[in-house]
Formats: C-alpha cells, sequence, structure tokens
C-alpha cells in the first residue's frame, strides 16, 4: 500500500474498529502517515505506526519469503501517550518474526530514513535514467558494461514506481534536507576532480570503507564479494539483440 | 596497478621488450594510459590497450576466481595503425578466457565508462561519506537500518581507494561531463519534489525498469531478487556495539 493511501484506509476501517483495538501499519513513512491516519481513527483505539525494514525490489505478497524478517530492524513510532501494553504487543508482533525492534519519534525515524533509503533510491533511480539519456552512448552499451558498478544501482531502482512517488511526495522536508547534504558533498568531490586534488579523493575513498565493515558486523550485510552474485551460471548465451553493436 | 602508475611501468619494460612483441594492460581508462605509454615503447612493439570490464569490490591476485570473466565483456582501444595480428591475437586472448570483445576508440571507451562505472563509484563514494557525517543520524543507525538501499552502494565504496583516485584524475574530462549531466538530472528530480510533481516521478521511476531487465537479459547480471543475497544466515547474533544504541 502506498503511503498516499493511508486516509483513505482509516476512513475505511474506522467504523469497525472495536475498543481498544490495536493498529498498526508498515509505511515506509512515519510523520505522514500518522497525520493522514490519526485523526481519523477512533479515540478509543490504540495507534502503533511501525516500519520494518526490509524487503527486496519486489513487492506484493508474492515477493515475501521465509527470512525476509530476519535479524532486521522494525522501527516503531508511537505518539506520545500512546498506551504501553499496546506498543508491547505490536514490539512483541515483529520480535517474533525474528525481527530487532527500535522505538523512535516520527520526526526522527523519517530523517534516518531519508538517508538510508530514500535518498538511495533517489540517485539510483537518477543515474538510471541520466544513463538511458545520453547520446554518445547507447542502451545496448550501458546494458553490455553494467558489470563495472553499474548494474548494482539498477536493482533498487527496479523497485515499484507508485510506492517511490509517494515516498518522495509524502517526506519531502527530510529528503530536500538530505539531498541539499548529498549534493553539496558532491561538488566539493567535483571539485577535487577538476583541480587534481588527489589527496581529498583518496582520503574520502579510504574512510567510506569502515561503513561497510561496520554494516557487516551488524549483521545487515553478506561479507562476500559482489554480494554473492552467482558467476558464470548467468546467460550464457547472449540473446540476439545485443550479440552485436 | 592504479592507472597512474602506467608510465613509470613503459620505462621499466621497454629496454627487455623484443621487435614485434605484444604489449598490452588491463587499466580501467585507456586515452590515460596510452598517452602515457606509448611515447616510451619502443616503436617496433605492438600496444593493444585492453580493459576487462569485470570485478569485484576486491583488488589483488587473491581475488581472482574462475568464472570471473565468463560472459563480461572486454574493451580493446587499438590506436590507429595498430597492427591486425597484434590485435587478432590479444582478443584471442581475452575469448580463450570466456569473455566477449569489442573495438571502439579510446575516447568513446572512457566515455562509456565514465557512465557505466566511474559515476556510479563516485556517487557512491560520496552518498557514503554524506551519511557518515550527518550530525542528527548516528553511524550505528546508519548501519542498522542500510537494508533499505544504502548497504547496496557501499559495496562499491569500499573499492581500492589508490586505484579509484587515479580513475578520476585520469579520466577528468569524461568524468565532469557525465557528473554534469546527473547533477542536472537529479536537479529536476529535486524540483519535482519540491513541487509535489507526483507525475514526473511517477514517469521516471516507471523507465528505469527497462534498463535492468536489458541488463539481465544480456546475461550481465542475476535475475534473483536482491541480487540473490542470502538472507537470514548472516550474523543472527548483533556484536555488542550495535545490541543497543
Amino acid at each position: 500500500m502506498p503511503v498516499g493511501a493511508f486516509a483513505a484506509v482509516a476512513e475505511a476501517i474506522a467504523p469497525a474498529l472495536k475498543p481498544g483495538a490495536i493498529v498498526t501499519d508498515v509505511g515506509s513513512v512515519k510523520r505522514s502517515v500518522i497525520s493522514q491516519m490519526q485523526p481519523l481513527l477512533p479515540k478509543d483505539v490504540h495507534f502503533v505506526p511501525a516500519h520494518p525494514v526490509a524487503g527486496t525490489e519486489q513487492s506484493g505478497p508474492e515477493a515475501g519469503f521465509a527470512e525476509l524478517f530476519d535479524n532486521r530492524w522494525c522501527i516503531l513510532t508511537p505518539p506520545a501517550g500512546t498506551d504501553r501494553q499496546a506498543v508491547a504487543r505490536v514490539q512483541a508482533f515483529w520480535e517474533a518474526l525474528g525481527m530487532h525492534v527500535e522505538i523512535m519519534d516520527a520526526e526522527h525515524h523519517d530523517l534516518v530514513l531519508a538517508i538510508t533509503s530514500h535518498i538511495p533510491h533517489l540517485i539510483a533511480y537518477n543515474i538510471v535514467a541520466t544513463a538511458s539519456d545520453i547520446g554518445e552512448v547507447t542502451r545496448t552499451e550501458v546494458m553490455k558494461y553494467a558489470a563495472g558498478g553499474f548494474r548494482d544501482f539498477t536493482r533498487i531502482a527496479a523497485s515499484d514506481p507508485t510506492m517511490w512517488r509517494d515516498v518522495f511526495l509524502h517526506n519531502k522536508d527530510a529528503v530536500l534536507e538530505m539531498l541539499g547534504r548529498f549534493s553539496e558533498d558532491l561538488t566539493a568531490l567535483q571539485r577535487a576532480i577538476r583541480w587534481g586534488d588527489g589527496e581529498t579523493l583518496f582520503n574520502l575513498f579510504s574512510r567510506t570503507r569502515d561503513i561497510r565493515r561496520g554494516i557487516i558486523e551488524a549483521g545487515q550485510e553478506t561479507d562476500e564479494p559482489d554480494f554473492g552474485r552467482h558467476h558464470g551460471e548467468i546467460g550464457h548465451d547472449l540473446p540476439r539483440p545485443y550479440s552485436s553493436d
């Protein structure tokens, strides 16, 4: 369910909710979901917003698999005053599925996810679009030489367009703030390249390794090279359109 | 061997080269390698520059594996007038290792690789650096919630800093040109977010899916979701520093 649809859902389910019922969700943006749903829910139900941070580039029920939530983090963002027992029950639910649970306020969630998820998706979509529009380099060339790095970006740029349109529309402030910082840093790198400042490049490229090591140590990533991608097993024969160029 | 070291290598090997010998290389930037090596090599040897587009985030001889070159593309950029038989022998060498071979001029190679490899690396390095510098979001948070998309970028940002410093210093013109286009496109996306232009976002996010499909059909990528990453097998117990925050 895209983030833009939550008000309509709240309206539809509200009449059926018994007093004391717990309502939760799995939306990727929390401030917007809360502001859409809370005014429409009966005052005597408990609303515990949740975001299980897990998934692949695929969507829908068929995209699930048994280990999807294992060892991943679920963020709960209960508004001030939310019933503690209701929060504990939602927490127990996600823990029973194998997740770790963290509780934070919705505003902080939206800022954290802007940099760990929303901006990565935005720049992945963007570079794939840029690459497909370059007149001097054909799309066939982009596809053939994608193993040089580009293909990593195409994975998250293959995510659901409706879901991601709504993420950007509904987390505008945090996304624009983080995008501003990304662009500032990129401009500094661009300047280092233009002026041949190898030391700045080397220093930056050196310190970015630690973060990956930390992610692997935190159990959030495989330590196999190339994500453990299968080599030499895929597509031994090139289909016609790519066999000559 | 980083791209910046080719002149020194040409100087060192030149006295040992017999007339008619074939010299080749595997550098990631071809115009610079040619301009560094060609003047220092004896006139009676054949120089056939090559770039096998394959590899992982790891470097060095230990990072190799049997299927590394299977079904990948190798680009040869022989300068005008290069002996045809010498080119054919280098082509046969890479084909014997399982690669497809394409011949193009060095300038076009540098432009194609700028968008399929160099810019992807640059923006991956950049977002990892941006994420580690955000005061309001801790590095521990970035690591915990990396499964939302960020961790994909950390893979290529873990590549060798010396190698990549030299790529950017030696392919400056093409990188700055492609980076300019990327930034222009990103500014247009930023504007669409600011103005709530969901249609522009949806249309762009829709058309980027085709490229991934093409890469998979061209045998350059796995069609397994999430790159076929192993789920539920990695790091079941969080190490201490990440167990609370």
